[in-house]
């Protein structure tokens, strides 16, 4: 093999991850070619229904900085500074995410994705589109195609969720550990378009929710004044995808739990029938990796479920750390994978399991005086003792503390609190020395 | 389609259930055709150290019964009584299973397997062998082998833990609820051959076990006075097989920790070395079936772990519920594989926790004297109230009670005897009417 061919690196799926790594490897002088499934997303119209808006926060932006791209981002990203809960009167709460200056960031998956496929293809990059890969051949970084096959020194697998990659090391490796398991819950994208002169006609800068316990709305803004819409809500039962049958049954059923939508959705009925019902998927595998031939990054190793906004930052993060294994191991791609694959796989699972949790706590509690109550003396305790409580949303959206500690840190956290809303009479004295001291005591032990 | 072929059916896979199931099917006047992978075992030799013994008990003699093949089987079964201990020092103790009379029997796959595809064509099944099924196309029910394409009304998959036919419904169905997952232990098959006149060398009625925490040896008779001997051992670790790298190494191994059995085993160190290792999946997936078109059975549908002694058990049980669906459901395909589903994922779940949880019992508790105290305590509740006391064991072993519900009897009564080996001096009061009587409270709360 010549120095060029030791050089050649394949990546199947251009999404967001794929795009990034590519930047990354090109950086480092690397030939990389990317194989994508689907047309080019620059050229053709996004199919409706399907935009989606994703939450950039820390990890996110470190891995777009990494790649010089974070500047350009920012162009098209509207900073979200908390959450507006609208209740079912109408009436709004609201919450902030962290601390004054702290926001998640709301972009198009479209416009992120193309910004970095170009800024790939300025770095070097070859991006193939409607190129669907049949097959891996693990032994010689082979992968197959209805014309063709194409072979690198190491095939890395982004294709996703529903990665073909994963499947064919899923067939070859002996004891593979996988699961794939499904929310009951599916999602419809709805809209709320702009008011006149492309004004926004809620609050722009946050993040609202509709948490009704079984189900919720959530809505984004986006740069033209609309906020996308996204309901999340069971496949089967009383409410459900399968109990709405027409239009009737749509529009009574929002009027019913969403009051204060329903005069802001125009298109409300015939989006709820002509877009698509997704589903959620957590994928969980291991390896991910084989010999110094392939590996998986991204959702193609880690899918979640997207209510912690973290699956696209997770990614990016397994970005940058696959980048500094790159400035330690070099070409040594066995080494670099395995140790790759050792570092990402309890923190992509403990992301797994808080984007779950977090499923519960936006549809049933966050609505709750009780809850806003938590994070009010969650919120006191950080600014009073900054080093000793960080908040768990804080440490999953605006550190680099690795997910595995966040998760642990945060159970813990939710034991003491806990014990502290059950002390009689916490309303009133939420904000007094008693309750400050029970909890650092709490800390201590 | 004309009646013939509304008859149709395609099994994949000759093993133990596929051809029982076939024999149930042929009795009903649909004709089968068996499509296996491997060549005909009745012509060819089995590959060493892939023998198998396996214990009947009543589930999987009920779905002999019932195709009319038990009395054929009962010749070349061997009736074990109970566990026969051996501890490190080669001291024995012995537990019997059930009541006097009750026994599970030792079987050879092999032997049963030939015993029933010869029963199936008896019954005008045909079986086609060395024919390994590359794909299976769901809406139409067809079935693609290297060198053709066949088709029935609907195809039973039975291709076990690594199912084909599972892979191909978990490619084609939205929603599908997969996992696998493997045991940090793998398996070696290791043999006690024959004394003089195939004689027995141990206890001839009796399931042997050398428990030692992290691993196990169990041993299981065979016709010819053999026994067919099964390391279950980590892949890993201190003591591992990847600890064994050298004959010397493994006779060493075996001198310290089953010192008893080394006399025994003349081509111990040869049968470590040229034996596969095995390795031990828990396959749990939903749903089994598409429309009317396919359904998997057995282990396709629900691997397990094989330390309940129940995997086959399991499988024949699900060919009995399949025939009663049969005589309700008729040709309704549709309506028999919901429910037949609908009826097994339950019990098929619960026997996979009990075989993992039987796992940590062989292996831990098994050697204990508080454990045998437990059992003998379980034992007389049980001799002098049937109704209220059966014994875990004996539910899955000995009756035909759901495995969902004895899984929920079993962990309610270890949440009992828990109590109750926890009270002082039980040693000596174990059979006292004290004892006897808060037992009964405890039942009956």
């Amino acid at each position: 093999m010549n120095k060029e061919e030791s050089k050649k690196i394949i990546i199947l799926g251009a999404g967001l991850v794929g795009s990034l790594l590519s930047i990354y490897l090109a950086k480092r002088g690397y030939t990389v070619h990317i194989y994508e499934r689907r047309a080019d997303m620059r050229k053709e119209s996004m199919s409706a229904g399907r935009s989606i808006n994703l939450a950039l926060s820390d990890r996110g932006w470190r891995g777009l900085k990494g790649a010089g791209i974070e500047e350009e981002i920012r162009k098209v990203a509207i900073p979200m500074h908390g959450r507006v809960m609208h209740n079912i009167k109408g009436e709004l709460a609201q919450q902030p995410y962290g601390e004054v200056g702290q926001s998640i960031y709301a972009t198009s998956r479209g416009i992120l994705n193309c910004v970095m496929m170009t800024e790939a293809e300025k770095q070097g990059v070859t991006i193939s589109f409607n190129e669907r890969c049949l097959n891996v051949d693990l032994e010689n970084a082979t992968a197959t195609f209805s014309d063709k096959k194409v072979y690198g020194k190491a095939i890395i697998g982004t294709d996703g969720a529903f990665s073909v990659a994963r499947l064919q090391l899923m067939l070859a490796t002996d004891r593979f550990e996988y699961s794939q398991h499904y929310l009951q819950h599916g999602y419809k994208e709805l809209l709320i378009p702009p008011g006149e002169n492309n004004s926004f006609l809620m609050e722009k800068n946050a993040l609202h929710i509709w948490p009704r316990g079984g189900y919720m709305l959530i809505a984004l803004p986006n740069l033209d004044g609309s906020f996308t819409c996204t309901l999340f809500f069971p496949f089967e039962g009383d409410d459900s995808f399968a109990s709405i049958k027409t239009k009737e049954d749509c529009t009574n059923f929002f009027k019913r739990v969403f009051p204060d939508v329903v005069p802001l959705m125009p298109t409300l009925t015939e989006d709820f029938f002509n877009n698509p019902t997704g589903s959620l998927v957590t994928v969980k595998c291991f390896p991910w990796s084989h010999k110094d031939k392939l590996c998986l990054i991204g959702d193609a190793a880690h899918a979640i479920v997207p209510f912690y906004g973290q699956g696209m930052n997770c990614g990016f993060e397994d970005c940058v750390v696959f980048d500094q294994l790159l400035e330690k191991h070099g070409d040594n791609w066995s080494a670099l994978f395995a140790e790759f694959q050792q570092a990402r796989k309890p923190n992509s699972d403990a992301i797994a399991e808080l984007a779950y949790l977090n499923f519960i706590e936006m549809r049933d509690r966050v609505g709750s005086a009780q809850f806003l109550l938590q994070k009010k003396i969650e919120a006191r305790m950080h600014q009073k003792y900054p080093k000793q409580w960080l908040p768990l949303y804080s440490q999953v959206t605006f550190s680099e503390i690795p997910y595995s500690d966040a998760l642990s840190n945060g159970l813990r956290q939710e034991e003491i609190m806990k014990k502290i809303m059950l002390l009689p009479d916490i309303e009133n004295k939420w904000d007094s020395e008693d309750v400050e001291a029970m909890i650092l005591k709490h800390i201590s032990i």
